[in-house]
């Protein structure tokens, strides 16, 4: 390259994710031909962000506050706890529209060869929020894997200690899924979990 | 989403080239879980290069410097100029490794519409060069388009005003190219422009 802050650039932009070398030589020379504002706009918005974004207090989502919107709504079911893994995982199912209560962010799954055990989990402050005694359920949303599963296993047996009720989000066929593409571990969970039909 | 900082640094991401919404999504939220130095590295850069990333004053090409290694090196040949668009083409045609002259960018093509006229192409600053008289030949790399040939044509006439030979990249089959996937246009390209068989 014939600019070294030009190559300094492109290797930064490789940090993100999915952006190899060629994307990131293609994202400088486009910030840097065509949209310079935007390039201004996106580095004071990631300082910004690394300066203000923290983790709520209570369900450990990102949150410029303390305490994060979706815990300080007086008007979501406190009773429900979900349990996801990422930040991501709780827009996922906000999007859903299908959930009024709260969260509580794992930020990791169990994975002990990885440093990942209770205390990185936060776990601890989960089970202080179970004391409260507020809570009816737990709705285990941990990511449908090994790890996923066995973080829900410990969460649930956490829950049952304190007498709380846990569910888990149904496996089966996704929506809109033709049987001959679906693959033949999802199938036979389908099968299992078969429910009545009215 | 809960935070405003993290909404902000998602929409900047967006002017980021083939990145949409989602994408930019899983880039705020990798950056600030997993890679926090990462963005401060990126965020620095992008401040780094937008102060003194410029053009060279003799080809054009992004260059940190007023003269650009390029067209400092003694070594190369000064007779011979290679016409590109972008900074892009540059690099391009470099890592062909079969290239040793010096280059122009035109940082654009001639595109009346879009107010790309020739003096937003530089080629007053290309036709002083014309005029001192080193340069033997003129090789035009505009893209293979309507307005990359227009641009090439007026060009070449520039340089015939001044007595310098022109030539164009060949157009064919491209390496490696399987007759039965290869457009009809290239192909009718590549039957005009047919080379005797030593």
């Amino acid at each position: 390259m014939s600019s070294a802050s030009l190559d300094a650039l492109i290797a930064a932009l490789t940090c993100l994710p999915g952006v190899g070398r060629k994307s990131a030589q293609r994202m400088a020379l486009h910030l840097l031909e065509r949209d310079r504002d935007g390039a201004r706009r996106l580095a004071g918005a990631i300082d910004d962000a690394l300066e203000r974004v923290g983790h709520c207090e209570r369900c450990r989502n990102f949150s410029d506050q303390s305490i994060c919107p979706v815990c300080a709504d007086a008007n979501r079911d406190q009773a429900t706890i979900c349990i996801v893994e990422t930040p991501a995982d709780v827009l996922a199912v906000e999007s859903s529209g299908a959930y009024r209560g709260r969260y509580f962010v794992l930020l990791g799954r169990l994975s002990p060869l990885d440093g990942y055990g209770p205390d990185e989990l936060g776990l601890e402050a989960l089970e202080a929020q179970l004391e409260e005694g507020e809570v009816g359920e737990i709705i285990l949303a941990t990511s449908a894997t090994v790890e996923g599963d066995i973080t829900a296993q410990y969460v649930a047996d956490l829950a049952g200690r304190h007498g709380i009720r846990s569910s888990r989000l149904a496996r089966g066929i996704p929506l809109g899924g033709e049987l001959e593409f679906v693959d033949s571990g999802t199938l036979s969970r389908a099968l299992d979990g078969r429910q009545r039909f009215q």
